[in-house]
């Protein structure tokens, strides 16, 4: 992260609440520790709670230090940090208020010699994405003759087709799309950007990254904890929207997309949306045979009793949204035609882990006993958590043995790098919102794009309620029913083989 | 190692030589305990040394002992097997004494109820390989109506393609080819196999592996000893004949040749022989521009003072042996056409290393900064000893960076294995040759071709005596010389560049 930021003022709406103090402050003052914000630079959150800046600091110091980001209540880096922060309480659904806020923010950048950019977080909940643009281009505050305007709208974007083309038009109307930044914080991963990385900075994977070589791909994000205290917005959401359509399709294109003319954001994110529009749409019967929903009933994780997701808080007792996902999809052009990409998703599995599986033909012939002669062989496996981490897993002879093969891996470990400390995801995704870098932000053709592509699929759901629905204990590694869909995926794979362990013994 | 040999007697010839006692009985011993050995089985040592067997198992003991097989004195299986060994004095110069010799293998055959299988081990001078077969044919002991006949000849097979010619064709009339055992023990190696499973038990190497994707390829083979007590025969041979023809010519075939129609011996020893066919054959350009041969002065390692090669015991004060060869070869076929193959080896040189890296040329395209953009980029290396494993490197983005990347390497250890124990060479070519597996030998016609391909660099070096010559401090990484040829080796950046530094920063 080389190039700083120019000066500007970041507004944050939705100051006070808890996505602001968990993830945007603490990573706000990574930034600011490794020197990597402006020289000229303030914050100004905004919010409706009646606080005074000194209260605000007071309440984001705590926030920092119970996020571990110190552990020194007098470090003299927090205080400097924190004097670059004020407060401006004001009910945003009040477009009247607008005009005292922004002569405030103007006192404050004159008083600090600040140049004229504008940075706004939309922090808030979503209904307030339609509220506070045009309020703000109300006050002519969206664009500046001298200096620049941006804004960061944060997921969910929509919770459908319709929405997400309504705010779209929208916020396009109001801002140019360049200045729109709509945040997918799975793309602020290291281990995500890596995928690029990987692809187009070596020579080997290139020529191997096409259905000639490649079996089959999984992606798989699965999750230990529950809906925690997002009950209200999960239950209206759903595996589908929470992370597919958000996160795990944006990693199918980065994973499928072609060769990027440059490493320009518009180069990358034009290979995007080609990705989703050689997705081939999904019909009924696709819909019945390559696609599954469940949602977990009661079970233990670890010796610890788990309730339900009908009793988890604020979730409806009848409610039928599915917190487990599994899609098998294609892309119809010459790269992928015909390999199947697997995703699935899922909360209260057995395990935490979110993987890419390049699965690899097997060799055309088998020569060596034990020799993996399946439809998957060698594996590129991508860990993007926990243990972050790329491994090749192939087949090599069994020391001592005559020529009887067993499958090893090469692996490589974040935690081997010198500088292995991964940023957050947050602080890559606001210093590239800072620096006027889109590359990981959503374009707006996009995200309109897979929402079309998943809404047979959100409209047979809402139309079949619980009629296909699929129950699992919370816990388990996966719902039995994935098989129908995926003989052997590899998480489950995973849990049965150890490493070194020859899968097919003589 | 899953099938045990037939029933059979062993001959040694050459049994109170070193050979015998500080490789081929430690082997056979460990064989012995890890059960791999036939039920009814003997070893007869030959030798013209006055001795009895018991005095001759009590050396062996010694042996076995002192090469740290077993640490107790009385463990049974030690004793179990020395029981198995039986001592014959004979001098076999003398055509006379064969009769008794066999007469008396006889009797120990038919005491023991042996079948008539015999293994011919010649772990003589090389003067005895046309000596010895003559009188075994001469006693009608070359074939048995009941049984089989095999022979080992250990290297070196000749001193140049005439001497090698005229002992195969006098071994060929005594033994049908597919009797005689041409030992390389650099193909007993677990790693060196493995080059074949690497290949051809997985999908993914094979499509990178040609000259689309492949800049060059090295083979290393870096030895820190000097002569030691070898002096007298190395002086004669040099590293040409006593690395390159006998050992890394046979790697580069591995690594060069097609894909075999089968795992058969044949099969694989078919293409060895196609690979060596097609060497582009060495133009007096070719010598002056594409080799290089060295000879080590007085040097040090690690504190250590070491002499000048002329000073070794046992070798000429004026010779003009080479104890370092470089080559670059190419291979003149569609696979390999203007790939570069890079043989490196000698002695008293800094570091222990053999290994095998094959370069992969860089993306077509350098989108990162920092990417690797030079002739090598992806690399798989194939350490053979001492730290034996797989690694392949490749770009990755520095945590933290924008999209900087750098160099960092998947690794397999063979260590990491449950059964990591790596069976010595002799051990794995000792029980190949008592089944009748003659894979990991040599076949005449290789053997023929490799020597004729040399033959203009060995007369040139011939005729050309110190003219030519380099010289290099014992203990230095390699002659500075070399870089005449490529001008840079991966042996010595491995030197000066840290396995996770960027090789180009920015």
């Amino acid at each position: 992260m080389n190039k700083i930021p120019q000066s500007q003022i970041l507004v944050i709406f939705g100051a006070s609440g808890d996505l602001t103090h968990r993830k945007l402050i603490p990573s706000l003052f990574e930034l600011f520790e490794r020197k990597l914000l402006p020289d000229k630079f303030l914050i100004v959150g905004v919010s409706r709670t009646r606080l005074n800046t000194e209260e605000y600091r007071k309440s984001l110091h705590e926030s920092i230090i119970g996020n571990g980001k110190t552990h020194v209540t007098d470090n003299p880096y927090l205080n400097a940090f924190l004097r670059n922060i004020y407060y401006i309480s004001c009910n945003t659904t009040d477009g009247n208020a607008y005009s005292t806020l922004f002569d405030e923010i103007d006192q404050l950048r004159n008083a600090a010699g600040i140049d004229d950019n504008i940075l706004f977080y939309l922090a808030t909940p979503p209904v307030m994405y339609a509220v506070i643009p045009p309020f703000i281009q109300a006050q002519r505050q969206n664009t500046s003759p001298n200096g620049w305007r941006r804004i960061i709208i944060e997921k969910p974007y929509g919770s459908n087709e319709t929405e997400a083309r309504q705010l779209d038009r929208l916020l396009c109307g109001i801002f140019p799309e360049r200045e729109i930044y709509r945040i997918d914080h799975f793309l602020g991963k290291e281990t995500v950007q890596n995928i690029l990385a990987l692809r187009f900075a070596n020579s080997i994977w290139e020529p191997l990254w096409n259905r000639n070589y490649i079996d089959h791909i999984e992606i798989t994000a699965s999750e230990t904890l529950g809906v925690e205290l997002r009950g209200g917005y999960y239950d209206s959401a759903g595996a589908l929207r929470d992370m597919v359509q958000s996160h795990l399709m944006q990693i199918m294109a980065f994973i499928a997309m072609e060769p990027p003319s440059s490493f320009e954001p518009e180069s990358i994110r034009n290979e995007i949306s080609k990705v989703f529009r050689s997705l081939r749409p999904l019909s009924p019967a696709d819909i019945e045979r390559n696609t599954l929903r469940a949602q977990y009933t009661d079970g233990s994780l670890n010796g610890t009793k788990l309730p339900a997701y009908r009793n988890e808080p604020h979730v409806d007792k009848l409610s039928t949204t599915e917190t487990f996902v599994a899609l098998k999809l294609y892309i119809d052009n010459w790269r992928w035609a015909d390999v199947p990409f697997y995703i699935y998703t899922g909360k209260r599995l057995a395990e935490k882990r979110s993987e890419v599986v390049i699965h690899f033909r097997s060799a055309p012939r088998t020569m060596f006993p034990g020799q993996c002669c399946g439809s998957s062989c060698n594996q590129l496996v991508i860990t993007l958590q926990p243990d972050e981490s790329i491994r090749l897993r192939f087949g090599l002879k069994q020391p001592g043995s005559n020529f009887e093969v067993e499958q090893v891996s090469m692996d490589f470990f974040y935690k081997s790098l010198a500088t292995s400390r991964l940023p957050g995801a947050y602080e890559r995704l606001l210093l590239d919102a800072m620096r006027g870098d889109a590359l990981l932000y959503s374009r707006s053709d996009a995200l309109e794009l897979s929402w079309h592509f998943l809404m047979p699929l959100i409209e047979h759901w809402e139309k079949e309620k619980d009629e296909g629905l699929v129950f699992y204990p919370a816990g388990s590694p996966m719902p039995r029913e994935v098989t129908r869909i995926h003989a052997r995926p590899y998480l489950l794979k995973e849990a049965v083989c150890s490493p070194h362990k020859n899968e097919n013994p003589l």
